[in-house]
């Protein structure tokens, strides 16, 4: 007898006939003699809406409320899941995060889960019931109710299933699984059967966005299997696992397309120790993340100075060169100029370790289309090039054939 | 310094509007530097709404379910409530049933109260919060999630202003107070300052809807004095307490017409012991409610026979007629006949045990208006009597002028 855990997210349980369809799946599933622990977030639509009622109480509500509301939203989802399983014959309990021995920290709205006591989860298992838990959600070791940010309902999906030692982690979502690229770009991408934890960092790193970074993560520490997968269908999904010897031999697992990328460019930046320290803290200190960094060689003998380029998300632009240009005296740059017309195109696998002239051949598959590449910037298992906005889908397709294309 | 126990109901939050209308008030309270506890419903229409969402999934909810489903409900109410008064500078914790301490039994959507262990309020009003405590609901012992049934927030207020030793316990609503009749159909009507719980007790069981019987009958046992008032207005409402000697010197507190109720009457029933027993045991398992029940004297000799006639609410009156129907060989009558064109009218004051000639009084006001009385039925403090329905409007007019108009 294995135990599975699934995760169904809003669009699966948008509403009263999704929630039924979900419960057949997992009725399918505890008919093959399994324990199976359903992990569930608010109907698609509820946070949203909670987030307006607050914003018309007071523009500024307190996170420690905003979890007590927002928490309702999956307690709502798990009681209607567990009706509609017993409708169908099938036992269930819900259980909010708190009943469920989810133990997170005291900070509100993004707590981070500390500890699990699946202590009532066993019980209920045992007794022979599915057990339906609320994503999202946990409580203090004081009792206060708290919700995990973003994504939480997958991060509640994985810790559990390290918990519980799952054999199974499902992730149900409205994709069928990781793709080599995004299909609507791509005509050609196709679903990965498996995915190393790393390469699947990257990639949503790179504005693949299946998962949070925050759940991967996780995964890859407790190393919990998981399987990404449809729940509009019964193919089977992207296994998401350590990489293997084998993963290897697959030079690029997919290829990411960021148009939501912004470049700022220091000119004429002093060349010696610390300044590019003293910018990145100061930028780290407004909360701004900085993906793809570049700095030339320098120039000019007696005063050295070099050019430093820098991506951000492009909601952060304004917000970015403010700091910098509040930084200017400590920094000592000429110019500071900026560019909202790139994108970030990067490709992804842990074999590019082993493998030789992948670059080039990256390199000349843009050059090919005749591509200009504004920046560079390189790690173990990914390369990434900024390039023009306007060329990023083109660009995307032809990396994608030189690498990935079936039969390629 | 007081400590004050206000509860508001469904449509005192009814919006944002409304529940920021309800944080000024309790701001003004606390800003004359009393402790607050409030307790209060979900917003009104959210219970039904949620009723139909699991209707939507299954016509047979499991009810431990349908309790973490309706739980839903006051848990938002609270996060706005403590949001509203966050806004306006007023320092509020939201408490959660569990959260506040409140033990009920295992009944699922109508849980009793067994304990409160309200040590998490009194640290949070020692801390200087206004506390926001979640009506309807409570856990039990081992953590599950109940409901209290209809009425349930009143009962959460009264029973927490019993655990707190409260010095204030006041019920916020959409009418004024308890008055001496439903003033929509008796213009002369006027609020009562006061009334004793007794009296209170049989207004409500008379069809006089204020508050649920069960609130009352918990106030009473553990003497907690309640106000019932206006959440629109700033006009004192009525205290609910114990009965005063004063009490005594009126003998009519209200009168009350219910509409609601149908007649049964057991034609040629032997008249020996048991058989009364027999047809209330059978009732009471059907679980229908009887009010006014009414014997009359036994005629004929050898086998003396008499007429049993009692009154139901009218949407238990086809499953009564069955129950009676499906006993007849039991009972041993010789007809049945029902009559749904009858309502009850009450006169209710703890004053009618030291004053003689009530009933009179009574009779002569409905025979000036030419209204046939069915049935009479008298308890120490209420004199109940069955008529036409058509008539019952004019009926609590005339009694209400003859013991309650203004100067009378």
């Amino acid at each position: 007898m294995s135990l599975i855990v699934q995760k169904y997210g809003g669009t699966s349980v948008g509403d009263a006939g999704r929630i039924k369809n979900v419960a057949q799946r997992v009725a399918a599933s505890r008919k093959q003699g399994d324990h199976i622990v359903v992990v569930v977030s608010a109907i698609s639509g509820v946070t949203d809406r909670l987030i307006k009622l607050a914003r018309d109480v007071t523009p500024t509500p307190p996170e420690r409320e905003m979890d007590v509301l927002l928490a309702t939203g999956e307690q709502t989802t798990i009681a209607l899941t567990a009706m509609a399983l017993d409708a169908i014959g099938v036992a269930a309990v819900s259980l909010t995060g708190a009943q469920a021995g989810i133990v997170t920290d005291g900070v509100h709205t993004k707590a981070k889960i500390r500890n699990i006591t699946p202590r009532e989860v066993h019980r209920l298992l045992n007794a022979g019931n599915v057990v339906i838990v609320a994503g999202f959600q946990g409580q203090t070791p004081a009792g206060q109710i708290t919700t995990l940010g973003r994504g939480g309902s997958d991060l509640t999906a994985i810790a559990l299933a390290a918990a519980l030692k799952a054999d199974l982690c499902q992730i149900y979502t409205d994709v069928e699984g990781v793709f080599t690229a995004d299909p609507r770009i791509v005509p050609d991408a196709h679903k990965l059967d498996e995915v190393a934890y790393d390469e699947m960092l990257e990639l949503a790193g790179s504005g693949a966005k299946v998962m949070q970074l925050r759940s991967v993560e996780i995964a890859k520490k407790f190393g919990v299997v998981f399987e990404v997968r449809s729940s509009l269908s019964d193919n089977p999904g992207t296994i998401v696992k350590e990489e293997t010897r084998s993963m290897e031999d697959i030079v690029v697992r997919g290829v990411a397309l960021n148009k939501n990328q912004a470049k700022i460019t220091l000119v004429g930046v002093p060349d010696r120790p610390g300044i590019a320290a003293h910018v990145f803290r100061a930028l780290a200190d407004a909360a701004i993340n900085v993906d793809v960094i570049v700095q030339n060689i320098s120039h000019g003998a007696k005063a050295p100075l070099t050019d430093l380029s820098f991506t951000v998300e492009k909601p952060d632009l304004p917000k970015a060169k403010g700091v910098i240009t509040g930084q200017a005296a400590d920094i000592g740059f000429q110019e500071v100029s900026t560019d909202e017309n790139i994108a970030a195109l990067s490709i992804v696998g842990v074999g590019m370790r082993s493998h030789a002239g992948v670059a080039a051949r990256m390199f000349e598959a843009l050059a090919a289309e005749g591509i200009n590449i504004g920046m560079i910037s390189t790690s173990e298992i990914k390369i990434s090039v900024v390039i023009d906005l306007g060329r990023g889908e083109d660009a995307l397709r032809a990396v994608h054939k030189a690498f990935l294309a079936t039969g390629s």
